[in-house]
């Protein structure tokens, strides 16, 4: 299996890291071949523009869709992104990898998502959701938090991780054809002991050994949907 | 009233930029100070990591929060970050004002939070939501998307907007003490007619002309939950 995770974190020695390290002994283990975008240390620059391109196909209006549609007509992605959106082809599994910032991703990594996740290429012409390009490859967050679990209950001050998770496991990765894996949540890791860490690891590295098969998230496929992309009724 | 608005599309005359002048023409008519942030025309970074901070307290470990807090103390926060902080603590409404990019904000605009709402400055210390250090202020989003309003329905195919939007609403805005209200959102934008978008401006124009005292989203007040985070039951 082809593993492609994508990293976001500036500081190499924090658990995050350690969860990193761990992801890729383990898939390497298991004799998987892995890439890593360590975002950080690529200084990936997650500002979405005209820099995503090399060409230009409206030098008066910047217009993001047709500009994407262009460049994957005339080949005209930026080399950075291209970079990406091979690995994403090439991928059977995609992780990301990231710290809970403002309930949601880092800046560097939502960023990674707009730029690479260009029409013509993740979505577009009807590809979307259970359609999507990346029907047949599987999708899983591995996350810190700050807060304990009960805080992210059904009932916690936070709010539901689930809620909280929805627009980057359904919006981004269902969005675009993964099937999307439970997700693996560290929480509130600083507070957390040694043996509370390395608990968590060893937990992620068993995911990372047999989970490959667990179901995935069920969200309701596009067929459920009528033409006005509203859930049909039972009937 | 001091109103301080960011702003984050790469295309200034997309309606996103004519949303922002009938934003700025409304409230300078109604008397109101404004300061705008127009992060792309900035050339705003949105990465965060050690460029967030002049000095450093832990320089063999970067953990972000010690940092923000040292910076607190210090007045070491860079440049950039500082002068959005004072233009935060200066206003009375803040408005976010962004195209929704995969169900999120923009990574410019993503950025700008994770670097700008520090530890010390936007939380900490048991200021948080309802006693939090922007308690008295409004916030307020203006957002547009591809998508029409079914779609994101509570049935649609695209997940409630409201879910959608709670990480922002909730999480970023509510969490640091603002009074949130209703969002205004212009669906499909790109698909609407010409009257379409003129009535979409005359809307938003009289939303700014009189919606400050609309009644905020009724999220429960930090006292509404227990010491382990829960909602407390009725009695």
């Amino acid at each position: 299996m082809n593993a492609f995770i994508v990293y976001a974190h500036p500081e190499s020695q924090s658990f995050n890291g350690a969860l990193l390290r761990r992801s890729v002994e383990t898939l390497h283990a298991g004799g998987h071949e892995v890439r890593v975008s360590d975002l950080y240390a690529m200084r990936f620059d997650p500002v979405s523009d005209r820099r995503n391109f090399t060409g230009r196909k409206d030098p008066a209006y910047f217009k993001q869709q047709i500009e994407e549609l262009h460049a994957v007509e005339t080949a005209g992605f930026a080399p950075d992104l291209a970079a990406e959106m091979e690995k994403l082809r090439w991928c059977d599994l995609l992780i990301l990898h990231f710290p809970l910032w403002w309930f949601g991703l880092p800046g560097i990594l939502k960023g990674w998502v707009d730029r690479v996740f260009a029409m013509g290429f993740a979505y577009g012409g009807g590809r979307w959701y259970t359609k999507g390009p990346f029907v047949g490859k599987r999708a899983l967050l591995c996350l810190t938090t700050g807060g304990p679990a009960a805080i992210y209950g059904p009932d916690g001050l936070n709010g539901d991780i689930h809620q909280i998770l929805f627009p980057i496991q359904h919006g981004m990765l269902f969005f675009t054809g993964f099937n999307v894996l439970p997700p693996f949540i560290a929480w509130s890791v600083a507070r957390a002991t040694d043996a509370e860490r390395r608990a968590y690891l060893d937990v992620w590295g068993e995911r990372l050994r047999t989970g490959f098969e667990d179901a995935p998230i069920a969200f309701p496929p596009l067929e459920a949907y009528d033409e006005t992309f509203r859930l049909r009724r039972a009937p």
